[in-house]
Formats: structure tokens, sequence, C-alpha cells
């Protein structure tokens, strides 16, 4: 597989990177970036997944968490996917909440998105061996995201038991099967039977886990989501029910964008650092 | 004169504002950011003042920069203009290197850029009587920026002595006289006539500055901009000859982005808050 560098910038002592390459379960060409922190270059470093949101590509998040800093900080390396296949051939759709932009991180069963819309094989399987085989890092990973990224978090890490060290999100979509974003991209995506959404879900998923991963949730007390998109409160009743560690902290006065992200990244990279360096 | 607040989002445990108000100097409509850290609650605080480069609004910096953490963390306050009148009685040219967005922190004197171009007046004087007006804020001020937004800071900052207690700049055009970017933008706003330059050149100003105000750059070693629009050995040479003071950092590897300015804004903004709360 070829990996094909097309952005390299020097930033916080290592270099900001986007990588394009030619995805096998996807079908088309993706895009991804990658942070090398200094440390990169004497030695191998884990891996901070970051899944992005609605409408993001790889470039939301390494142009506005101001991420990197922490990154350097504490010696992890992060990769950041674009949040659905792209490109002329693939399906896609009127609103910024279907079809390019909005994969949602799962496999898709019905026409016409099944064709490209895989991006929970590519997240989980596909990108992780990629960067395994050409980046110096060690089987040490993690993962967190944004809204629907932070959905993708939750699910990609209660789905692979033992895979992640550690989890976390920013507003995530807790309970896509009961909310208007999930409910719209899951009937388009899996069908209209909701049996097949619950793998797909966090807060079905967690009744069922095997792995008692602690779930780290910021939620910005403000989010313009928070009431009809986000319910946290699904997620932690359904914790509760189920024994499933987590810390969910809402967090007064915060919205839905990048201001929040940025204020909170850096103790979410600590978080995961001190796990992946455990 | 009304403020609007158009944009208020938590950040930093502060707000990263941005306002809408008539500009009387340049006869239009013009947006700027204002980043009030927590102190601001609670008392007065001083101003970093940040101008950014070619083809940016208000935006970008507040968006890019990662600079809320510091000035949280230092208490000052960041105020962001746009980079030029704005508006479709604003006059304007094809090239995103005059015109809207390219405004060069000058007072035009030439047709048709004479009407609203006083990008230099705005910022001097306007913008900061309306801060000092609107905001918890005290006389102590500062000033930086990016690019064409360094070679704004410089001049600033060199055309009012005692006005501001400390100056830096990222990447600034040093020496708009002598490169491409500043003779384009020059003849077009300023005339023909190369004399009328000198005031508005940082090299220039050099050689006959009454106060000696430390400057601090930071220019990135691999900046596409360097050799033929930055040229910071002009400015270098100026103060050498004047005896001004100038810490000029290259940065090897660097180029002319946030990712730049990201990785070296906290140290700017250290270096600031120690002037502003000497």
């Amino acid at each position: 597989m070829t990996l094909e560098r097309i952005e390299h910038r020097a930033c916080f002592g290592g270099w900001q990177d986007v990588y394009r390459h030619r995805s096998q379960v996807l079908g088309c060409d993706m895009a991804f970036a990658v942070y090398l922190p200094p440390q990169a270059a004497t030695r191998k470093l884990p891996v901070l997944y970051w899944l992005s949101g609605l409408t993001c590509s790889e470039q939301n998040f390494i142009t506005k968490a101001g991420a990197q800093r922490y990154a350097a900080e504490h010696g992890v390396i992060l990769v950041v996917p674009d949040t659905s296949p792209r490109g002329d051939e693939v399906a896609n759709a009127e609103g910024y909440d279907l079809g390019q932009g909005a994969g949602f991180y799962l496999n898709a069963t019905q026409a016409p998105w099944s064709t490209h819309y895989r991006m929970y094989d590519y997240v989980a399987a596909e990108l992780p061996a990629l960067v395994e085989a050409n980046f110096p890092v060690t089987d040490a990973r993690a993962i967190s995201g944004h809204s629907m990224g932070g959905h993708g978090a939750l699910v990609v890490a209660l789905k692979n038991p033992g895979r992640y060290r550690s989890v976390s999100a920013f507003s995530p979509i807790v309970a896509p099967s009961q909310v208007p974003w999930g409910e719209k991209a899951f009937t388009a995506y899996l069908g209209e039977d909701r049996n097949a959404w619950n793998p797909w879900d966090a807060t079905a998923l967690v009744a069922t886990a095997s792995e008692r991963l602690p779930l780290l949730i910021d939620q910005g007390g403000a989010d313009e989501f928070l009431a009809n998109q986000l319910k946290p409160e699904l997620l932690q009743a359904a914790c509760a029910a189920a024994g499933h560690p987590l810390t969910l902290r809402v967090q007064p006065g915060y919205d839905h964008s990048y201001y929040f992200i940025q204020s909170f990244i850096g103790e979410h990279i600590a978080h995961h650092a001190a796990a992946l360096n455990a």
C-alpha cells in the first residue's frame, strides 16, 4: 500500500503531516493526518486516534484543537482520519448529516451506502494496520473523538475489548438509536430494523461489554445539541445499570465548538498518556 | 458607538467573543475578536493586539493559534481586528494581496483606496479607544502579528513611542518597500513616490525611532516566503546601524503557517505579559 505525504509542517518540535492512500475497505482515496512529536525521531511511541464530527475532514482537529502541544509534551502520536469515504464515485446526500462527511464510523449494509461506507473497518482495522506498518509506533492505542466522532470512539473501543488502553469523548452522540442524527443515519446505512442498530450504539453496547474500560466524557453544559442529539444521561443510566465505569463531566457554559475541545484536550491527552505509558 | 456581540463562546475558563461595529475611520462595518480570560471577570487586564496576515479575517488567529490557553494563564486580553475594511461599497482587487483582506495597516492616499483604507488609524486609534471604553482593560498595551500583520505590529509600535509596552512579530514583512507584496500594495495605496512609503516601512522607521522599544521576531527557517517577501536581514541590518534592540530567532524547519504560530505563541504571550505586568 502506497502512502503519499501531501502535507509536512513543523509543529512544536515535531511534524504535522497529512498522507493520502488508497483504502481497500472503503474503495476510494483517503487522507489522514499524523502528528509526530519530537520524541518520534528517536523511539517508538503510543498512538491516540482522534475521530472528528459531522462535516469534518482530517483537517479540523489538526488546525483547531491545539492538541499538538500536549502530544509533544507527553510523547503521543496523533492519528486523525477523515469522517467518511470521499470522491465522485462515492454515494452522497443533500444534508450535512448523511453521506460524505457523515460516515458514522459503521459498516453500512444498505444500498447505495454499502459499497463504500465501511468506516468502522477502516478506523478499527485498516488504518491502524497501515499506521503500525509505516510509523514509529508501539502497540499501545487510545481513541477519542468529538460528537459523531465521540460516538465512533466509544463504539470502536467497546467493540474491541483489549485493543485500546483508554477511550474518551467530547460531546458524543452516546445513543444514536434514540436521537434524530442517529435515526436518520442508521435508517439509511443500516435499514429500518432497529435490532441492527444496537451493535453501533454505545448505550446499547455497554449493557453487554465484556471489558469494563473506563469511559471519560466531557460535555459542554451550553451545547446547542445537548438536549436533542447528545443526551448523555442515556449512557449514564446504561453505565449505572451495567456497572460500567463512566466519568461524565458537564462543563458549564461550553458549547459544541472547537473552543470547547481546545479547552480540555490537554486533560484528555494527559489521561490517555497515563494509560498508554502505564 | 454601538457594539454588537455576534459570537460568545466559553474557552479556557473565559470567553472568546466577536463584535461588530460601525467604524468611523473606515466608513464600513467591521468585526473584531476579543478573548476575555477568566481574570477579566473580576479585574482590569492589559491588552495584546494581534494583527493577522494577507487573506485573514478576525477568525484565523482565534481558531488556529491556540493562544487563548496562554492568555488565560497570564491574564492578558487578546484583541484581534480584521485585516482591511470590508463590504460591497469598499474598493477591492482581483489578487489576494491587494484590497479586502490586504489592508497593510496604513492610511491610503490614492483613489479608489483612500476612501476606506485607513487601517492604521483604525488599529492605532479607533479600535483601542473602543476597547478601552467598553472592556475591563488597563492602559497597558502590547502588539504582535503575522506576516502582513507582523509588518503592521512593527510599524504601529514604531510610529507610537510610549504607547505599547512590547512588540513582537511572526514572519513579518519587515521591508515592504523592497519586496513584491509591499511594492504592489504601496504603489496602489500610496502612489509611485517611494518617499511616501518610508513612514510605513519598519526597516526605514527604525533608523529614526525616538524610542528603542525592543523588537522580538520569530521567523521560520523553511518559510516559503522568506527569501523573496520577508527578508529579515534587511531589518537586522537597519537595527544594527541604528542601535535598535532586535531579537531575531530563525526557527529551523518551520514554515509560514499557523502550525508555526501555535508552536511559539506561548513564548510571545509570556514575553508580552512580562512587559505588560512590569
